[in-house]
């Protein structure tokens, strides 16, 4: 039940989950100076400010301090041919944990292999992100009250992100989820997540009408569609069809809820006054669960 | 008289400044711990090592914690499409204040409608810059021991010049001061701000030899003339005719101070030893001032 | 024997050495707080994540903070034609000691010239690496127990390795010590290290075959052939010459060491269980030790 390093959502039992939601909600309110004295390094081998800040935030409210690197792939021994195994072995003996970002599936596991210190994985590639998915589950706790008998729409980018994949890995712990993915015909949802969801024994469905699914679901959950990644005839037909706006809020419940990892472009298009004051909108308490999700994270794991 | 974000240097009253000058030459004595646990956030979206360095110095210097990005264009969200007031909405649920440098005029406002915390706007395109504004009075204070009754030239480039704008904003204040503009013709100052001089009643003239005005004047505030900005034939006439250099040295007060927000290039073109020795050479006191007076404003903004 | 700046290993006395050795000994074990309110700038103007990520790391570990510049060539008043003086004039009124970069020879030297604070050289284009040279003769004396007498190998590109250069420097400080010297024709090492080495009466060779040397040899120093160095012919008689492999591993007597300043390419090619269980490897320790020896260095500066 131990956690070393952070490598995929998987790790996490529903009863490691709850005590980081305690600790969490504790650290909202009160965090002094319990990692003080102890060094964690953000290595980011491609950019993802938001990211980065979260985690730093997070060391540092808790009376720890950071070094930071936000370009390592242009600017480290990457480019005079070093391995990735060299530079973590090297910065392990820097620091008490390092918080890794790298373009390649596999590259955090790689990296836990040498490491001295823990290793969390904050993105690899087409991989896993898993403190995303970790903020993902208690934001719904949070809003919800449950992660059980949920009835989730998934829409937007559900080939290649990272996000719907890892929080689809951890809905399945729980029981009685139902999953609706809605996305282009280009970006449908993978097989090998389906395959998951079928062992897993967790109902889901694929649909293609956002606003006929919208009245029943507790939990709205959006992605950005890159248009750069579907051709412009799909992109024309799935515009309008997948996006909250003034036009289709009404068809949400009153305590259903709209994620979203951010950024978010298009696809949420909703007035400034109703993202402020709409309770349903709950993609920036998201954000904001980010840092405290992140601060329970870097507890459990460097507490002596 | 409170003030939450630092947007433009109209916001200060001549009361706020005094307060800030005295709360300046307080922290440079003594600044243990003011700001412990609060973390400062710099988010420049155009890089500015110096005014990063000091904001960042500042607020660790008084106990505090930072968490820096010094090209969030290039990196952030923003090559997304996210809009920058989302940035600002999760940025400012992770720290207590945000420093901001943008590329566009008006940002910084933009930013402190949807923030959380405090906005400091350091630089906004051809906006504003006043923390700069902030220094430059102060070390006029310091250097000359009032604010009112002062006879001023400001040369170089004064048509897109932040600094000079900003600072013709703060003197406005102050009774009796006399400026004097030169430059060259294609880089006068804007008819906006002569307006705005001519409604507060502050007599300002627009010369073109600066070797005659050196002897009146109590502070000479040079600027970088950009060569790339100005018609080689201008730039042939003005050079050397704004510049302070061996020669005409001679021709200022004893008492007067040279200015220059840094960095400098030709229009100062002084020996070392003199720019080392010579008490009135200001340019490197106004800048190691910049800490001060941000500690100051850190401290004005964040105290609880 | 007071250190100021620290430009160049030659300032180094054998004694200042042993002390350098013992603190970072200590430091090693307790550190807590010994900086506190001291603030590290690390102003490179090239990029070097390894050495800029020891330094701040070692500045926290004291208790003590940084800010942190690692492109400052393309983001500082550099690219607006700013005099390196100027900017370390500034920024050495923000900082209490400042960790320099660069990319010309001599550039720390002007810097100490002027400022206000200590500077200390993290390498100067073909010039010194001095903290580099101190974490290589600390980790000889803990590794084998003394700085005399020791036969040396050094291997690779020795014409423009600024580590070889200061690490000569300071081994001739001690007495019948022999380094030998292996490298492709066009990489040997320069007339003006022998001319150094013959005033100060070091014994050296200059070899080809380092297989005939390695059981001989107490320190085994590898460096990185950078193959555009070097013309294509030279670089495939060099490749397999000047290499440690599990071949010629066994060559090496088992109290010798195997060092290199990382990072390493081809030039060390050794499965990973003898990488991480093989004693003779010490270049992972060596990097470590860098942390060590540049807290040492910080407190002897810093300290009041």
């Amino acid at each position: 039940m131990e956690i070393k390093h952070v490598i995929k959502s998987q790790q996490f039992t529903p009863e490691i989950l709850f005590d980081l939601f305690k600790r969490a909600d504790e650290l909202r309110k009160n965090s002094d100076e319990i990692l003080k004295g102890k060094v964690l390094a953000t290595l980011f081998y491609e950019p993802s400010t938001r990211t980065r800040l979260s985690f730093e935030s997070a060391m540092l409210k808790m009376g720890g301090n950071i070094i930071s690197t936000e370009n390592a792939k242009e600017f480290s021994s990457a480019i005079k041919g070093e391995s990735i195994e060299d530079s973590i072995r090297v910065i392990s003996s820097y620091v008490d944990v390092i918080v890794l970002r790298h373009y390649e599936e596999g590259t955090a596991e790689k990296a836990s292999k040498v490491s001295k210190v823990p290793i969390i994985n904050a993105g690899d590639g087409k991989g896993q992100h898993p403190t995303q998915a970790l903020l993902d589950v208690y934001t719904i706790y949070r809003e919800i009250g449950r992660l059980d008998n949920l009835k989730i729409v998934m829409t937007g980018d559900l080939a290649s992100g990272r996000t719907i994949r890892s929080l689809c890995y951890l809905l399945s712990k729980f029981k009685g989820n139902e999953i609706i993915f809605i996305s282009p015909d280009s970006l449908k949802i993978g097989q090998d997540i389906k395959d998951y969801l079928l062992r897993k024994k967790v109902e889901f469905n694929e649909e293609t009408d956002l606003n006929k699914i919208l009245p029943e679901v507790d939990v709205i959950y959006m992605t950005r569609i890159q248009k750069e990644r579907i051709c412009s005839e799909d992109y024309e037909k799935s515009k309008g069809k997948y996006v909250i706006n003034s036009d289709n809020l009404n068809l949400i419940k009153s305590n259903s809820i709209i994620m979203h990892p951010l950024p978010h472009v298009e696809e949420i298009n909703l007035p400034i006054d109703i993202e402020e004051n709409d309770k349903r909108v709950a993609y920036f308490r998201q954000a904001e669960n980010g840092l405290y999700i992140r601060m329970a994270l870097l507890d459990l794991i460097l507490k002596d």
